[in-house]
């Protein structure tokens, strides 16, 4: 059973702030590892790589098998059914077109004093994406990763999936090749986030790397970054629920145990005003939890993380909700509008009883790389954003620098940065000569 | 001297190599020291912060003297002289104008299914911002890091600033009064830092933490990262110049050096094609070593990581440019827009030769804070984007449902995630049987 919290209750603050500081993730201390195999792979290369390759994933590998032919990619989707084939599409062309609207637009004006002010956005010119092996080798992650880059504009787009034991997806190679992925290797690991940020013989190195991992790739992203970009590292996932008491407890048990069924370190929370509905969603999980596949992950997770908080009125709910600052957020309420209005952090808002958060996870449109772990306070999910960068422009006339250099002038002087002055007085003292 | 490159040397592209790939900076390993740190002041909160201020800073503080005094404040701020205060005037407001374009639309559409999608910004609600004390305590900085969270509209803007043995900077107090700073603590190093992230009993928490430091205060940035967002981690500052026969020598030179008397692991370029014009700064650059008063750290910078190279071309420099993604680029050629257009990686451009980067670094508007040491290949200078998160908005109605449910289910099962799949099609029964 979970939590029952009562926000009216005396000690509710207290087991409130437990919940949310709650540790969901042991992290295990892998950085000297690590290290270790990122030195490896700079000074080794391809070789590194294939001894490595053969000690984690069984799998013997030379450099001109490191990289999926395209014959072997082709073999593979061949055997993907229609209807998996059709579904990967829709989903696919849902979110291109949902991203395609973040592209950035480029500004340029000229403002009182002459000056040309503005910017200009560009792609990153090569990105890597990680896809991780065996259960956790989700072909939906693959769309919402590559689809981003390759609307950004990034010329190069390489995947790193491990195959262990040889074992490729069919359906995460369909993905890359839907999303327009031009290189895929079949590496893994600490590795394969090496080998994607300084290069190998046969790999050539990218500019940013993205995408989920377990603790050796995360740690390997921690550690590169810098050298190439990163984007978050992710924590389990989260759903949050508020809805009020006209819902069907059913679809609202399910909703929860799609998150919780992700990993037993994952976080479900209900927070309904009424008593009787949180009452039937809790019976509602437990009769689910009898029959679901992933149901001792589920129980797990519901059991040490999952809550159920009872408020007086819905702008409680909100309140609290923004505390959390959660990775999902469905609003299953009469008026969700009005409620979302009153949201400030939250990663994802799925507004209405009929939009269920696994909507998002696959063809809603928006991504499903979310910021976990409360980061929803300062960030955001995957976007094209992730996949462009900002060059500033300014250009001034004589007439602008006229009007503004002798205020750089100062400021220069009092920062103490003689040189930086001189070189605006060196041009303000031709326009005195003219 | 600097190196001398010639682009149509054979040995060019090893030379180039090693210029881009020097090391800049020794990263001293203070990490454990940090982490001690930290754990101190999430243990014993003021207590801690107090002592370890005691003893870096030379600074007895209690609990009540932490924050800097509006008094205080006032005080300090009347010592500054009028043309000052004129000047950080001037940048503030053309620093407001600049970030103001910079806040990003929501966006909401319906698409053909019926499904109601967008997205929504939100600035992060408290921000604190880091700016060293002693020499480089600029109070530029304060303006550039502050105004685009104000822009944003982070209700809480602290600030900490060490003051060495009780010395506070009067510009930085009033560069904080004007970009509307909420709070202004006197204490710095990883302690500062801490506190900002995790709190003590008389300083709030923030969710987001940017400014520049030294090596203890990057390290604990890196440390608190995911408790709180955080800035890039800046190194030491870059500029290239690109220039055409046609320039005043010691307007480049000054330039180039405007760079190097920041520090001795700064790094200039010039890139020209005009050998005559490589001299003549040459030349220009020793003269200016002579008299300059931070001419010891740019004589070192110049000598250690500074660069002239020669190239056939304007393409050529161009293309360099792009391995070398500078920080800092001043086109100073006849046609700076052709040239910019061929500029894929930069952190900011410059257009012009009467448009020295000094006025980038205070009055033009973009700004200073940028990406140093290749990062600019995948990231972007500070900007109101970094005070704000994009939460995205989905509405499914049972049309759109019954339109693209099935594909979502599809994919659910594919990856083994059952719940995912039932939270769906328990929706989709019911409209089956409505």
């Amino acid at each position: 059973m979970p939590q029952f919290l009562d926000a009216t209750a005396p000690d509710f603050d207290a087991a409130f702030a437990a919940l949310l500081s709650a540790k969901r993730e042991d992290n295990v201390d892998v950085d000297d590892v690590v290290a270790g195999i990122i030195a490896d792979v700079r000074n080794r290369g391809d070789q590194a790589v294939i001894e490595l390759t053969a000690r984690f994933d069984r799998l013997e590998l030379t450099p001109e098998t490191l990289r999926f032919s395209q014959d072997e990619i082709e073999a593979l989707i061949a055997q993907v059914p229609a209807h998996e084939r059709d579904a990967l599409e829709l989903a696919a062309a849902r979110i291109r077109d949902y991203h395609a609207r973040q592209m950035p637009q480029d500004q340029s004006w000229t403002d009182a004093q002459g000056a040309t002010l503005g910017w200009r956005w560009t792609p990153v010119s090569a990105a890597g994406l990680y896809v991780p092996g065996g259960l956790a080798s989700y072909p939906s992650s693959v769309l919402m990763n590559a689809i981003p880059a390759k609307v950004a504009g990034v010329e190069r787009l390489a995947i790193v999936v491990p195959t262990p034991d040889g074992v490729a997806n069919p359906l995460v190679l369909l993905a890359a090749r839907i999303a327009g992925v031009d290189e895929i290797y079949r590496i893994g690991g600490a590795q394969a986030i090496a080998a994607l940020a300084y290069g190998t013989e046969t790999i050539s190195p990218v500019d940013k790397i993205t995408g989920p991992g377990n603790a050796f790739v995360a740690a390997a992203k921690r550690r590169v970054f810098g050298k190439v970009g990163i984007d978050m590292i992710a924590g389990p996932s989260e759903i949050l629920v508020i809805a009020d008491g006209d819902n069907d407890p059913d679809w609202l048990a399910l909703d929860l145990l799609s998150q919780a069924e992700h990993d037993e370190s994952a976080q479900s929370i209900l927070i309904t005003d009424s008593p009787a509905m949180a009452r039937a969603v809790a019976a509602a999980v437990e009769r689910y939890l009898t029959t679901l596949e992933r149901r001792e992950i589920a129980a797990a997770s519901w059991r040490d993380f999952g809550a159920i908080i009872t408020v007086p009125d819905l702008d409680t709910a909100a309140a609290l909700s923004n505390r959390v600052a959660p990775e999902h957020l469905e609003l299953c309420v009469a008026d969700a509008d009005a409620l979302s209005d009153k949201i400030t952090h939250a990663g994802a808002i799925f507004l209405g009883a009929w939009t269920p958060e696994a909507i998002g996870d696959y063809v809603g449109g928006p991504n499903h790389v979310l910021p976990t772990a409360r980061s929803a306070r300062f960030s955001s999910g995957l976007s094209v954003m992730d996949f462009v960068k900002r060059t500033t422009l300014a250009r001034m006339t004589p007439g602008a620098l006229a009007a503004i250099g002798a205020a750089a002038e100062t400021l220069a002087i009092s920062e103490g940065l003689e040189a930086h002055g001189l070189s605006v007085r060196a041009r303000l003292n031709r326009l005195n000569e003219g």
